[in-house]
């Protein structure tokens, strides 16, 4: 008989995983906090949460993936940004609803076991996780031979937060009228890759980017931007002006037309000034290498703008003076039912 | 030019990805309950959290796969049943620290975005959801079309619960002498589907499995019991009997080794009495099959306990009683250090 004998002969690597989850440890243990709480032999995460810092509080959690950015970190063999990805995309998830991130897990499922790159992806989460102050509290690393290619890998995360009841922001404020501003985005983030890279594969990554010192895989590789002290910093100033950011979009998957009007009210939607904000050299050399229409543009990509806020008139000034690199980029329009809820003028 | 100018040219269908949404928003709102809060266009999931619940508040996450048995799922075209793995592995893994779950996210990876697999694959982790009375917050549906291949997908899943402080089973209690008890499994639950396709590969999958009413496809797909209910009733009849659960262990990856130790006391480990209970045919037919050892059928599978549980001696008889299928399995023992701390006698 041919059959194999042990696991590893079926080609699962207890001794390896047992390698790359003590490298996970080491990284996670960076990002811990006093909240985290030992033992119960790793089966559940323990965090302490105090429920008064947050009247009453609501949970708020969300779970993502970085999409087949992962194609451009294992084809350029650089896998120690996809992680930071994975975490900012989903901090910016749950930061459009007001919440302060608690802690953060992650899911990384790979073909074969390389100790090394699991510590280049998992040190890229802990890394971020670090630098927002969230502790990497739990994961799980999947060894999927016949599922994944050799060398590739899958990572998705998951975070929780918590926001007081009455600290939520979900749209219901919003009038016309109200500005909307952008807060510059640092890249395609993690959304239209397949696209991109259909326009702009391999072989042109090692090239610079035009009027840029970056090469096209730099770009390309550039982490999601983190909006978790930005938002912070934009929501205590529009209080300090008497009154809240009305709502906030992550523009991810969908685009604009995908993410901005599903926090504003029914019957209301924006008009967006084209040319108020620099679009990065990235986006339009996708655009003119592959010929695309300003709508699939807008459709697919940020295009420069990863975080929108919708904020009363009267505190414009103030969140602009906040976030220097703010662009004011339209208002809020009344729109009949059934038609686009993005105009862009 | 022969780059595509739609996202959908690129591979990428969002007609489809939307259709999909819409099922899988249908399946998970029957698992919704009133600590569920709507809105914010489903950035963040929102779930109150009332804090009176459980004194001093401790979250328990976990996020977990399905392994390799998505293959076997995927090459019978059965896709209703490993949700239900995914949502009872997560729950299984907060339930060894007493927390009682509040939520769970779930994570779907397809190469292909096919609505109607979506659909029974969600479906599968929202009634497991329902069945246990925990809502399906929120989830990502990845299309990765140059990562997955056709037909097939990944799943991870996602789970959080609270326990007071206090109510914590930690192991810290647990002393030589005390019982192990062990719940049976359902089969191989989640863990060494690697090693077991080798040995019994999809050509045998038709076949009935010795002394049983089903194939061997129909036992490898069985799915994994949740301990959620058993695991109430077995902690309510041990307080009766005035003391408490002293330890629990998920059996999972790493098998009874991998598991049972990492909730111990240092110094102490289990001697566990081969044969005092029923060892499923699907087990036996794995290790004759393959010409396995018993060291490392018990280092890969369950081989037919899913969780275990250290009692104080004097609660033993009471829950036993409370857990039908139950069965006294062995004792806690000093162990000295750098020895394998369970023992098969």
């Amino acid at each position: 008989m041919s059959t194999p004998r042990t696991y590893r002969e079926a080609g699962v690597d207890v001794a390896e995983a047992e390698r790359a989850v003590e490298r996970i440890a080491r990284a996670a243990s960076s990002t811990l906090t006093p909240s985290v709480l030992g033992g119960v032999g790793g089966f559940g995460a323990l965090f302490r949460f105090d429920p008064t810092t947050h009247p009453d509080p609501v949970l708020v959690s969300s779970t993502d993936g970085v999409g087949t950015k992962l194609k451009v970190s294992i084809e350029l063999g650089r896998h120690d940004t996809i992680g930071v990805d994975l975490v900012h995309a989903c901090l910016n998830d749950i930061l459009v609803t007001g919440a302060d991130p608690l802690f953060l897990l992650d899911y990384l499922a790979v073909g074969d076991l390389r100790a090394e790159v699991v510590d280049e992806i998992v040190g890229g989460v802990a890394g971020a996780c670090a630098a927002n102050g969230i502790p990497l509290i739990g994961g799980e690393t999947a060894e999927l031979p016949d599922l994944v290619a050799p060398g590739e890998y899958d990572l998705a995360g998951f975070v929780v937060g918590v926001v007081a009841r009455a600290d939520i922001i979900d749209g219901s404020a919003v009038r016309a009228g109200d500005v909307l501003i952008g807060l510059p985005s640092s890249g395609l983030h993690t959304n239209g890759y397949s696209l991109a890279r259909r326009v702009l594969p391999p072989d042109t990554w090692s090239k610079p980017l035009p009027n840029d010192s970056r090469t096209i895989g730099d770009a390309l590789l550039e982490p999601h931007r983190s909006y978790l002290d930005d938002l912070r910093t934009l929501r205590r100033a529009v209080r300090e002006a008497g009154t809240d950011i009305g709502a906030l979009a992550h523009i991810t998957g969908g685009g604009w037309e995908g993410n901005v009007p599903r926090t504003l009210p029914a019957g209301h939607g924006v008009e967006v000034d084209t040319g108020s904000w620099p679009v990065p050299g990235i986006f339009s050399l996708i655009q003119s290498r592959g010929d695309i229409a300003d709508e699939e543009m807008v459709r697919t990509f940020n295009v420069g703008i990863g975080m929108t806020a919708v904020l009363p008139a009267g505190a414009t000034d103030a969140g602009l003076a906040a976030i220097p690199d703010a662009c004011r980029i339209g208002r809020v329009i009344e729109i009949p039912e059934g038609e686009p809820r993005v105009r862009f003028a």
